[in-house]
C-alpha cells in the first residue's frame, strides 16, 4: 500500500508533484511495519567487497584534528558498536540491488553522475569527510573539513556547503535507521564561521520516528566543542524499499 | 558602533564566536543609518570593466528554458530596472576594495579560493546559475540548472545543492539590498525533486529589514510554475561596510 503509494507519486512525469504531501503521504496501514532491519541496511550500504573508491578515508590533506578523531572513531568501531560508513562517487553504487519506486529507477547512462558531497574529486579542495554511525543509538558523527573551492566568506566555509553537508549526514543516517529517503525539511541556525581547512563535527542524533518521518538534530562544533558553528533540525520521509 | 562591536567579534580568533548573539548584534545606534546605497552597492558589486571571468552567461550546457528565460530577463534589464549580477570565481573579487571587519580581511594567498557555487568550472557538470536582481522592489530571481555532479536521488539534483543555491542567491540579494552579509539561520521545505539538467527558478523577496536583520523568502518552482520545488526563508546579519 505505502510502496504503492509512492509508486504512484514517482510514476507522475518530472515536472509534477513526486513529493507533494497528498501524494507522498498516503495513511500508513498499520501492519505493515517497515521492514528492512538496521542491521540488513547497514551490511547492504557497507559492502565488504568492492572494487568501488572509497573517498571516506584519509589522505595528505587532513588537518591533524580530522586525523586524529578518525582514529579515535576507528578504535571505537572495534568495540563501541560505531560503524564507519563508506562514501562512494554515486548514491547509485550504494542502492545497487535495490527496488526503487519506478519514478527514481536508476538507468544506466554514460554520464559522470556524483554525489554532491563528492563532486570534487581534488584532495583537500573540496568536501573532506566521513560518517560514523551508531545503530543502536541511532547517532551519527560527522567528521567534515571544507577545502578552498567551498568558500563563502574569505577564508570560511559557504553556509550552503555546511547545509548540505548537513543534509547529506541526515541522509545517510534517516536511510540507515528507517528507511528514511527523502528530506522533507531543513533548519539551520548558523552560530560562528567554520575557518577552511578546518575541522567540524557534526553530531546528529535520531530524536523520533513517528507518522512515517524521521526527526533529526544536529549540533556542529569544533573538536573541543568550545565553538559551536550551527544547529539544525531535519525531517526525512520514510519509504520501504525491497530487495530485489 | 556597530562596526567596532563586529571587528571585535571578528578580532576573535577562528575558533571563538565570530557570530555568537551577545558578539554580533550589538545593540543598534538609531542614528547610524546603514550608509551605502543599494545603487553604489549595486555599482560596485558589477563593475563595468573588468578581467574577471563572468560564469553567469550562457553556455552549450543550458537546456531551452534556461536560455529562453535568460533572454527575457535580459530585455528586463533594459526597460524594467531589473539588473543582471555578474558572477565570478570567488567573493574576493566582489568585495575588492571594501573594508571588511579584520576577521574577515582577504590576505593574499596562492590558493585557488572558489565560492561554494561556482566550484565546478566544467560547463554543465555542476552549477550553472545567473542572478537577476531587482534593486527597488527589493526581489530577485536565480535561474539555477543542476548539473550531474550535483545529484542525490538518482537522476535528481540533491537537497544540499538547492540548499546552497538558495544560501547564495539570498546572499547576494541581502547584500545589495541592505549590506546583508552572513547567514543567521535559514529553512527549507522541500516539495517536489529538480531534475538534473532542467531549470528551477528562484523567486527571491525581502520581507523585512528590521533590527539589522533582513528577512527573505524563497519559493523555488519549474518555469511553469506548474511544480513548486521548495519553499525556504533565511535571515541575515547586516553589516555595514565601508570604503577603502
Amino acid at each position: 500500500m505505502l510502496r504503492r503509494g509512492f509508486q504512484g507519486a514517482a510514476r507522475l512525469s518530472h515536472h509534477r508533484a513526486l513529493l507533494g504531501a497528498s501524494c507522498i503521504l498516503p495513511r500508513l496501514n498499520p501492519t505493515s511495519a517497515f521492514g528492512s532491519s538496521t542491521d540488513s541496511l547497514v551490511s547492504r550500504f557497507c559492502p565488504k567487497e568492492t572494487d568501488l573508491k572509497d573517498y571516506a578515508l584519509p589522505n595528505a590533506s587532513w588537518c591533524p584534528d580530522m586525523l586524529s578523531l578518525y582514529q579515535e572513531f576507528l578504535e571505537k568501531t572495534k568495540a563501541d558498536g560505531w560503524i564507519k560508513l563508506p562514501s562512494f562517487k554515486s548514491n547509485r553504487d550504494h542502492i545497487q540491488g535495490l527496488k526503487l519506486p519506478s519514478g527514481l529507477a536508476v538507468t544506466s547512462d554514460e554520464r559522470d553522475w556524483r554525489i554532491f558531497t563528492r563532486c570534487i574529486q581534488v584532495e583537500g579542495q573540496g568536501y573532506e569527510y566521513v560518517i560514523f554511525f551508531h545503530p543502536s543509538k541511532k547517532r551519527s558523527v560527522c567528521l567534515f573539513q571544507p577545502g578552498p573551492y567551498l568558500e563563502g566568506a574569505p577564508g570560511f566555509a559557504h553556509g550552503g556547503s555546511l547545509a548540505a553537508m548537513m543534509d547529506e549526514t541526515f541522509s545517510k543516517t534517516a536511510y540507515l535507521a528507517g528507511e528514511g529517503l527523502f528530506t522533507l525539511s531543513l533548519s539551520i541556525r548558523f552560530k560562528n564561521l567554520i575557518p577552511v581547512g578546518s575541522l567540524a563535527v557534526l553530531n546528529v542524533d535520531v530524536d523520533k520516528i513517528e507518522d512515517q518521518k524521521l526527526y533529526m538534530s544536529c549540533v556542529t562544533q569544533s573538536r573541543d566543542q568550545k565553538t559551536v558553528y550551527a544547529k539544525s533540525s531535519g525531517v526525512f520521509l520514510q519509504l520501504q524499499l525491497e530487495q530485489e
